[in-house]
């Protein structure tokens, strides 16, 4: 009898099921390791089969410690104790995965899965839409060879478990895996199963060899399973546990549980290294203090990571290993398999082969090549409610401008949109200083787009195009993270939105000007008035008013000044302001990195496009001082790099004329006059 | 024949003598892996053993492609195919590690050795004095546990291989392999010889295991090795290559493959995946291709990872993974070996274990007894010509600060101790960024030290001490990362401790005065009268003017305007100047965290001292302004964070009164005066 209302001592025992459940119900096969019981026809599942699993979910002798499942002595005394699948087959694996915190840990799941992996991977996720968002974009992003994912709607599950009353956090979704028999597509014969929050210290493959050990019947199980009724039979015995122990809730390890008991023969332990739970256990400590060889850590909650534990030491390491671990190195691909590449893969490896390693723009091209790894919304994220003129703050950052994230909330209280370009390692940074700070953790409207580091040069263009594109309001405000809007802009912006009928009537760039403070210390002006005193009393500059001001100056700043009214402006070349259009604006152009003339192209090509621009007159916001970045200091001295934007512009400007014919002759007139770097 | 001349081809044969040559030299033993020559006694070099290495150095048959070698059917046909050794047998490695770029390499191979282990370790390490200092500081901060060291001095071997030419690129200490059985402990019975330019893909302990298939023989091998004459033998037959092949040079492997070519039974061959070779040979090829697993990966010349080559992902992503892997992760516990705690470890876990987490200051705490991992001379740096008068610049820094180096450099053309704050990964970001500046690899004089972070706080004493400890001039002038002197400041510091007779005459601390600047772009004043003309244009400030006055009033900043000689000041409550020492003087407080207090204390231990304050009528120092550090705007704003200072400041004054009695009085007396956060 195994006990209820023990869930958690039954947790090893539960949790084998979760690993093995779908693969190994035994319907029938190999009569010596289910001992003399014997029978048992494919057609239903036999009670009368002999268990395997002892009540404390241990294996039976240290043998089953170290990879030897016990009971197995059919063959001769002689296979050896870790067998491997045949190289190149094409291992399946099924997670369950919902919400935004979800998919970040299965991350770490997955990467701690390739890393020790040596086989193809066919990965199955049951998803709800938010995570179906994140995790397709990661993995086509991520573009690692030899893994294939498919995708199945956790919606149209969710009936069929719902009924059961749980109140486990992980709620509904665990109750799914109950359901996965029915979801997985009808010709799959073996699958494992895992939960989110399991790290592997070794290769999933001397997992799956332990289907091995059951001879040729495994191989068609799923299918004798979904045959034998298992949808029906643990509804059955749910239900039943439900209504004769009046059970408030049941998890799904309840369900399983209950399975069991009456079923024991349905499972097969697995050895303990193969679920090596962090508890004070002496069970579980006993595990690995014994075996040489840790091969699955399970967490079993959120919280587990801090728990005290004489050993929790390796259980951490092995955790932050993989929550920091540099995804792009999992990008390798397997030898001597031949697994096709990921889409887009194979005509981005021939386009890399084909550039010219002596061309000035080497390291521009082959980055504008990179696709780099994108997790959407890293934090919980509420889509905002959909209002006809709301505007998504769109901007761009990387580690050494998280300190402008506090101020820049204080100061638009709407959402926002930001790509931020970090490493595996600061993403957790990042994680950290987000929770440590009240302003952040307490806003739900910011999007948090991570793109993970990859090549020499600041993709500022593709970070922007990231966050542009997540942007889910009808306008955008298109800026960048060193300024600080007036307070009233995101009021203002939404109220001109309106008045100027953007929508409906105007293909218009609503211009907010820019101005700048060389000073560290600075107190923001509340109103346009206390702008204009600041920028009298030379504290405040309109925007690299001393390097560059051709960047703003059909602004017209002096007009700006008495405005009452929005008034249009004409382009001029090299005009890059901040500006204020519908979502569906043009995108940046992915060619400029770091740090030349990647605003002015998407402003030409809004003038190409026959956008009005027009200053609003009581928009500003403000540059803060800061230490120049060392993406800028690397390149900007570089004359190669100079020589290399320049052969950029040409380019850029012949492509404008291909798409916009003679239209687009001004701007490569505005060209011809030899100007300074952007 | 082993042909000459070609040493590449042959690398995989000659790296497979390295890793097996001290163990694996056979000098009797296992008739049968021997073939039919059989014999051979433990007295000598048996010229007549049949050769187990073909000449091309692969082993014979696929069998061998795997982890299972050749030749070793002595045994039933039922022997594991990945033998290991006993759990907690303890496993012996050597290493040759010479110079600063070796000893950064070095622990690349060991952290991807500690990663896969489940063993303890010994090394056996044959260093130059510099590699010795980088590496006896390292492991004992790394505190890893169940790994042993030996130091060995590669000097005393040097004579021993001096008198062979070899133009190798690891030069002499390529050739010191020779001499290691005549160098290690009598005792030693087996090791495991390793070049610092591997990667490890798998445990250790599968290499070593196949010590095993030698029966009990091999463990007497070095024992035996030395008996029989392996000094003599392989300089007779270096000796004779030099003179009977008229070779110019000579590198290690080029005496090991002529010692194999007249005694091929000498070496038992590796499965090729242990040593798994970068290169366009179709033979490494091969061997990747028909293997499910690769063990080692050996670079063979520092250039090799530019290497182009189909699979040149896979070895790049192991070497990356292992470069940037977070080295503090490698300090946990072997589990169910009782492998004796690192030197101070104890002590500082019982420690760890008696702070109260209810304790205000519970984080300073901890981080106090924080042992931080320590790279001293992360890059080549050559020690200053020792000059009486010289003075060394010491800071601290951490990745946001980088960009101030070049300007630092500009500024002070003299010796510098900088100690960095650095994650594994940012240490790498960190050469890339030195290498792409022409300022900072043009200098041999800046030490970099590399401290990896771990912990919330910002270590700044500690990070301090380590920088001064490693001054090598008679003076320091102590300084913060953010202040870039007077062009002409060392100089006039050299000059003026000579007038000053410092050495001899005084206990003094030279006073620097300092000045800030608020604004972003700034032209640094090239003399005192400039410096003063800015000062009165409101350009510039006394440093924390605004803010904090009281930290540098005592320095007396209208006196200073006058002043054409040095003056003394009395010390006050909170002052904190920069100022000049002799490299002995007393250490900073590490209890002092974050930004709050670090200096304060420190000068007021110079004043206990008696140190006298001497302002430098020329000398200044000017601090630009930065974006606020992460750490100071997670802290400074926490009410706990003021309390805990409080705490700390009680206790350091208890300190003093205990250490300095009736004299420190005049500190506790200050105290009493309540005043706001320094």
């Amino acid at each position: 009898m195994l006990p209820r209302g023990r869930p958690r001592a039954l947790g090893a025992a539960a949790l084998l099921l979760l690993l093995l459940l779908v693969g190994f119900f035994r319907l029938g096969g190999d009569p010596e390791s289910r001992g003399a019981a014997g029978g048992g026809g494919a057609g239903g599942l036999d009670p009368a089969l002999t268990p395997h699993v002892p009540p404390d979910g241990r294996p039976r002798g240290t043998a089953g410690l170290d990879g030897d499942p016990p009971g197995d002595h059919n063959r001769s005394g002689c296979h050896p104790p870790r067998p491997r699948p045949p190289k190149c087959e094409l291992l399946h694996v099924a997670i369950v995965c919902a919400g935004h915190n979800s998919s970040r840990d299965v991350i770490t799941l997955v990467k701690s899965l390739l890393f020790y992996r040596r086989n193809p991977l066919h990965l199955h996720l049951v998803t709800d839409s938010v995570a179906r968002n994140i995790l397709e974009t990661l993995f086509q992003t991520w573009m690692v060879p030899a893994v294939h994912i498919s995708f199945y709607d956790a919606e149209e599950l969710k009936p069929q478990v719902s009924w059961i009353p749980n109140k486990h956090y992980s709620g509904l979704y665990g109750l799914m895996k109950l359901a996965l028999p029915g979801v997985l597509p009808p010709h799959l014969a073996r699958v494992i199963v895992l939960d989110t929050d399991v790290t592997f210290a070794s290769d999933i493959a001397e997992l799956w060899a332990l289907f091995a050990h059951f001879s040729g019947v495994i191989l068609l199980q799923l299918d004798r399973l979904r045959q034998a009724g298992w949808e029906k039979t643990w509804r059955q015995i749910a239900t039943r546990e439900l209504r004769t122990l009046l059970a408030t809730s049941l998890a799904d390890q309840d369900v399983f549980n209950a399975v069991i008991k009456e079923h024991p023969g349905l499972v097969w332990p697995l050895p303990c290294v193969w679920n090596v739970q962090l508890s004070d256990h002496s069970q579980a400590e006993h595990c690995y203090l014994e075996a040489s060889d840790l091969k699955v850590i399970h967490w079993n909650s959120p919280k587990k990571l801090r728990v005290k534990n004489k050993h929790v030491a390796f259980f951490r390491s092995l955790h932050l290993t993989f929550l920091e671990y540099d995804g792009n190195l999992l990008r390798r691909e397997l030898f001597g398999c031949s697994s096709p590449l990921p889409p887009r893969a194979e005509q981005l490896q021939l386009a890399l082969a084909q550039l010219d390693e002596e061309d000035a723009c080497f390291q521009f091209r082959q980055q504008q090549l990179t696709v780099h790894r994108v997790h959407l919304t890293f934090l919980p994220h509420e889509l905002p409610a959909p209002q006809p003129h709301d505007v998504t703050l769109v901007a761009q950052l990387s580690m050494d401008r998280l300190q402008m994230l506090e101020a820049l909330c204080r100061h638009w209280p709407g959402p926002m949109s930001l790509a931020l370009y970090l490493t595996d390692a600061e993403a957790q940074q990042f994680l950290r200083f987000v929770a440590a700070s009240a302003v952040l953790s307490a806003r739900r409207d910011v999007a948090y787009h991570v793109v993970y580091r990859d090549g020499p040069l600041y993709p500022v263009n593709q970070l922007r195009n990231v966050a542009l594109a997540q942007a889910l309001t009808p306008y955008v405000f298109l800026s960048d993270i060193d300024f600080l809007p007036a307070y009233s802009l995101y009021d203002y912006l939404r109220t001109s939105i309106e008045q100027l009928e953007l929508g409906s009537r105007r293909k218009a760039a609503l211009v907010v000007p820019a101005f700048e403070t060389l000073h560290y210390r600075f107190g923001f002006p509340s109103s346009k008035a206390e702008l204009l005193a600041l920028l009298d009393s030379g504290s405040l500059h309109t925007f690299r008013y001393h390097e560059w001001p051709r960047g703003h100056a059909p602004t017209d700043y002096a007009r700006w000044r008495e405005a009452r009214a929005p008034y249009l402006v004409q382009w001029a070349a090299d005009y890059e302001p901040y500006v204020v259009v519908p979502r569906d604006c043009p995108h940046y152009d992915p060619r400029f990195m770091g740090f030349g003339w990647n605003k002015v192209a998407h402003i030409v090509e809004l003038d190409a496009q026959q956008y009005e621009l027009l200053v609003l007159p009581e928009a500003f916001i403000v540059h803060l001082p800061h230490t120049p970045s060392l993406d800028i200091s690397r390149f900007r001295s570089s004359p190669a790099y100079r020589d290399c934007l320049q052969a950029l512009k040409d380019e850029f400007h012949q492509d404008l004329s291909r798409r916009y014919g003679a239209a687009a002759l001004k701007y490569l007139t505005a060209l011809q006059q030899p100007r300074g770097l952007a």
